[in-house]
């Protein structure tokens, strides 16, 4: 999976992956309007807005981006119904075939990373039949156990092909209460703890190539340059999955260094900046009906910001 | 809800709580037969299977344990289907007057962590109704985004009467990889990051106060005595959720640093050594038809160990 992702960057020239988080105060009021009038404003009818919003975005952006970044907690806030749309989405996704990136940040001991890793990337075996549940071709890990909470998710990986992306440094603004905090190693040096997560990153990544990268694969905040820089020398063969940019405060020039020399490397995450682009002032001419389209140039606008980034490192 | 779990220990004398992580090579050939025959060999009928033999054990140790602690992994593996096992499973439990912990070790940043929040302890707002999604009473957090990704969690709680345990130092063996990392601090001191992390859950906790105890409570495993009792003094008024009990190794003896002074402080877990306790030596006597028999009998000598051991420290 991780080939072709890589594959799919260089024939869109878009390193982009689109985050579905659909928030119900981003859906068209149109569309809020048709679900509940055929499910009532219910479980079932959020689920069914938040799906045809999706739909129409995906159709709008498909052609022009590798992947799609759902992240499972806007849908599991709806229940049962809302993780049918998350399933509805990652489905389709796949038939437009595009790369579905599932943000899950899951991670828990041995057996139980093994049920989330079976679930999310995996078969489940009943009887004598085997089934996919939600069948996302990476997932998002939390690394705070260690690695026997990641190995069984690398373990499926190994067997389906699909790869993962685990969490070293987030985005978010207090993200470095602990994993900036600086640790002490066996040679008596300090770095900070993303770095050491960054290390086991690499370390694990290292059994795990695809053609030219690992499918063992790192997030790293676009609002924390200075540390992707040098994270991307500790996990050279890693992809790195970029959350923040856009509405979180990352700008194209940040991301540069992200990129290793062959302009690859890393995939920058958007999610309100493009899905909810018909809120922003610079896209409001095309109106709320017009999401989609919305949506559409504000990743042309993207895929040019960053393409004139890395032109001009 | 911190209240109600005090008083249910006080009640019961048990400071105990069952996880209902029903993999189904536990699960008796008499009941998945039952389950297969009316659904086949699929993920509704793995889901039937790990709801009625759920049902079975809750019913015959409902009397003698404050809480059960359903991990939702074991139920997410198969797909839509498991995960409603799951909510029947939480719902059936809270019926029974069970205080329900979701094992479910989400965290994100600020509004990703709001809707698991909202979906898990919460209601979600869908036009001008508001629907519950698994409500559970407590939930496990994963702290590693730091307090961006905690406090939404903490309102919630504050807003619904539920609780927290967030993951300090986990049970498993690898756990030590980052969580027992020689921290720098600001006053020249080292300090292992579970203990940084402890400290921080004390703070959080502070003023999210119950009548005794705060509802912000912490996960520490059995299987590191040494480190719950260092780390009973960092958070003194902090319920520890202590798992590895049984199984994963932990032994009655272990437990008693968990605890404060006043006998409470703590709940152990244990999940296989209870559910499938009929597969053990020990109770092998009852049979895998009575298998509930053979899990109630686990519970009272889980009792009587805990006791003893505290009686004797």
């Amino acid at each position: 999976m991780i080939n072709r992702l890589v594959q799919k960057i260089q024939q869109t020239g878009a390193p982009i992956v689109v985050g579905l988080d659909p928030m119900l105060k981003y859906v068209p009021r149109h569309i809020q309007q048709k679900a509940y009038a055929e499910y009532g404003e219910s479980l079932q009818g959020a689920a069914e807005a938040i799906w045809l919003y999706n739909k129409e975005i995906v159709d709008a952006i498909c052609d022009l981006v590798p992947a799609v970044k759902p992240q499972i907690a806007m849908y599991e806030q709806f229940g049962i119904e809302g993780l049918q749309a998350f399933q509805k989405t990652v489905s389709y996704c796949r038939e437009k075939g595009l790369v579905v990136i599932g943000d899950i940040k899951r991670g828990d001991i041995g057996s139980t990373s093994e049920a989330y890793a079976v679930g999310h990337l995996g078969r489940v075996q009943v009887g004598a039949n085997a089934y996919y549940g939600f069948n996302e071709d990476f997932v998002t890990v939390n690394p705070y156990l260690g690695s026997d909470g990641v190995n069984p998710f690398i373990k499926v990986c190994r067997e389906e092909k699909k790869g993962l992306f685990i969490l070293v440094k987030t985005s978010n603004p207090s993200s470095g209460e602990f994993q900036d905090r600086l640790v002490k190693c066996e040679d008596g040096t300090e770095k900070p703890l993303y770095e050491i997560v960054g290390e086991k990153v690499a370390q694990w990544g290292a059994d795990c190539m695809g053609d030219t990268y690992s499918y063992i694969g790192a997030v790293v905040g676009a609002t924390y340059p200075e540390m992707g820089k040098a994270l991307r020398r500790v996990m050279p063969k890693s992809f790195i999955l970029v959350p923040g940019y856009g509405a979180q405060g990352g700008k194209g020039a940040d991301l540069v260094h992200f990129f290793n020399e062959d302009g690859l490397g890393a995939i920058v995450n958007s999610s309100r900046g493009i899905i909810a682009a018909y809120q922003q002032e610079k896209y409001a001419g095309y109106g709320e009906e017009n999401f989609a389209e919305a949506s559409r140039a504000a990743v042309l606008d993207m895929k040019a910001d960053i393409a004139s980034a890395l032109a001009n490192r």
